[in-house]
């Protein structure tokens, strides 16, 4: 049998620690798998008294990630750290300078500086390995990277947030508000005690950037993303997306226009009978499009110690299965140093269905305008529904919802201003884009 | 850039030939991606006159398959013949013995001598891929042999033949029946001339042997499955599952038991609102459950020239990364050598929930029989409907149907067996397994 890998790991926090433990768990079933043991000879966190449930008296300890990655003993460097900045950053740079090869679970490194760090490890014949950095146990970045070799993909999407997937879902299942349910996931663990980063979609655009680098050849574009969350959506909308076989979740979307690549994460109605609006709860889905494969869509754990360090023993079997400089897999698909540039498509010429809730006083008349303020931008519409519930009748307003059928953003924007400026509205409008998948 | 990786491929069927052409219009891409020209250096077919609308004129014809394994100027000999015997089976040997790595769409030849194989190719160092085989353009063994590594799968189960699964999703949308949609996916060439293979299951079996070597690290076991083809499903049973809140779909499901593994092909009722349920028409599925990553499901296209090519692709490109020598997966995800022996769980022992339907002579007592046959297996019911339609109700005949809680097969077939000795049946009993994903 050959050598043991020797791995460092840097961050002992739920995923680090569930890793230690498998790894020992596991050991000899790796061993025999990898066709070479897998050791862990360094570790390092804050805190050494913390304790962990695992037992590293064994394996040498460093304060500092870096120095670690400058001077223990390891063929892999495993950052668990997480921060676009600060120790994880430094501490994957200087493993990458001495030759190891990285695995990361860090999403917010590689959408900051990825390119970078995989024009690194090209250059020391390194692999640089980051399955666990998007949609946790889904091995998305695998089919991408390798899988679909040869596949030019045309749009890429998914639930990569379990956070606001399960907002939406409670507020669906049981009717009850943005407000009640986020309280309910943070009581659950689900949303953290600041949930902003996740609800406002900056987390799923992390991923996303990921995925459209892997799925376009472009360079990774985190600041180029339109982002929407989640928390303006409220249980009438909910209801309406049902009343007209929607529902609606918040989705990553990445697509080659003919002017550039449309990246955007904002809330998003999904056919009711599509595969993917099935997906409830904390659970993930990335959706593919691709020339030669056609849809693929894989659904899994997007979160949690266990399922992340799935991923994360994945991408070290990977390496520990390949010889010493013998496997050569771009980290992000195409060679880094040949990446295409990024250009942004207008938002503005997205074209899509929509669906627009207004909420308007009840007078003669209006259904008509509304109607012709679409009309008047060349907007065709699927259906358009005007209703009074019980408390909107008592207050004098009414509800109108419309879906249109596929037009531009822009289209959308004019006939909603044309909408807004009229006299007759008793709230702001909502308005949520369609997606359909292709296939499936 | 290194030497160009030399490609033979044997059989120019719509898989051989979708290939031939993708490797020509995607060279440059591939070349880039891989790090090194993917080109093909010889081709095998029976007939070298068909057109076949690619140019193969610069590429050394053979016109046997065995002959181009054992002299031609090749690194990777691509198998796309098909067949579990004959030259298949003679010209991968002959290619392994060479150490060329093979890559196969071949289910049947894996599922007869997967195991030999995999033996000859580790011996010489060789890689076997064969993504193609199992599910078309799903990565699914990409998933178990590497993604998993580390894992313990529970249950491994999906939709594997896309014939089966048309015909189901029809029978449901427009109620026609198994004749009526066999039918029509001949007319649509979802379905060949003599189906048996498919509507029956083998098809499906082949795929699951596979998968299940792969989930449980067990020697190919593909005649130790308990097989029951689609063709004795009729309307009423879609509707009355649609009525229980079930869909019926043609399953291959695989798990660990305390006895042994359990492999069994049949048509199985899933919960409406599950993912899985909804993958309609030709699509495939895939679901596996393990101890550390959790539940992935994957969905795709499980047939096609295209979607079946890209699999072939991925494996090629995966060969083309690696350098010489260097890369060692074990071809069924455990050293070969190391595979346990296969011990087949005893179907009687199989637990879970089941759908019973009766057509019965309507008099009194019926229902109260039924009923107490159950309590006396100590089978446990979630319910009893009885109904009469109308031309039911006219031939004095009715029908009850029983959905149970989990118990076992042995308790199913007693009950049953005890209420065929009553004299009140008018028809042969429908029994249908039921089967819960656990996550979603």
């Amino acid at each position: 049998m050959a050598d043991a890998l020797k791995i460092g790991i840097a961050g002992l926090g739920t995923v680090g620690s569930s890793l230690v433990r498998i790894l020992g768990e596991r050991a000899n079933e790796l061993a025999r798998t990898c066709g070479r043991p897998i050791t862990i000879t360094a570790v390092s966190a804050r805190d050494k008294s913390r304790d962990r449930g695992v037992d590293l008296s064994a394996i040498q300890w460093f304060d500092s990630a870096v120095d670690m990655a400058n001077s223990a003993d390891i063929d892999v460097f495993v950052e668990l750290m997480g921060g676009a900045e600060g120790a994880a950053d430094q501490s994957v740079r200087a493993a990458l300078s001495r030759g190891l090869h990285v695995v990361t679970a860090n999403k917010a490194l590689l959408a900051r500086c990825g390119v970078e760090l995989a024009v690194m490890a090209e250059d020391k014949g390194a692999l640089l390995n980051y399955e666990a950095a998007v949609a946790g146990g889904i091995p998305v970045i695998k089919a991408l990277r390798e899988s679909l070799t040869g596949n030019t993909v045309s749009r890429v999407y998914g639930i990569m947030n379990g956070t606001c997937n399960y907002i939406l879902t409670r507020m669906e299942k049981e009717g009850l508000s943005f407000e009640a349910c986020l309280k309910e996931a943070q009581r659950l663990g689900y949303a953290e005690a600041d949930p902003t980063f996740d609800i406002e979609g900056n987390d799923t655009a992390h991923k996303l950037a990921i995925l459209t680098t892997l799925a376009f050849g472009t360079q990774i574009a985190a600041d180029e993303i339109y982002l929407e969350g989640i928390s303006n959506i409220s249980i009438e909308d909910i209801q309406a997306a049902a009343d007209l076989g929607y529902r609606i979740k918040l989705l990553g979307v990445a697509l080659r226009t003919d002017t550039g690549i449309e990246q955007r994460v904002h809330p998003t109605m999904v056919p009711h009978d599509s595969v993917i609006a099935q997906v409830d709860g904390v659970t993930n889905a990335v959706a593919i499009e691709s020339d030669i494969l056609g849809e693929l869509l894989m659904v899994g754990p997007g979160a949690g110690g266990n399922a992340t360090a799935s991923a994360v023993l994945g991408d070290i079997a990977d390496i520990a299965k390949s010889r010493p400089g013998a496997q050569r897999v771009p980290v992000l698909g195409n060679p880094a140093a040949s990446l295409a540039p990024y250009t942004r498509a207008q938002m503005q010429s997205h074209e899509g269905g929509y669906f627009i809730r207004l909420t308007v006083l009840d007078r003669a008349g209006v259904f008509a305008d509304v109607a012709t303020r679409m009309a008047d931008n060349g907007i065709s519409l699927e259906s358009i529904v005007q209703r009074a519930k019980g408390s909107e009748a008592d207050s004098g307003s009414k509800t109108i919802i419309l879906v249109t059928h596929a037009t531009t953003e822009q289209s959308i924007r004019k006939a909603v201003d044309a909408i807004k400026s009229g006299t007759y509205l008793a709230g702001e409008p909502q308005v949520i884009r369609i997606e359909r998948p292709k296939a499936f």
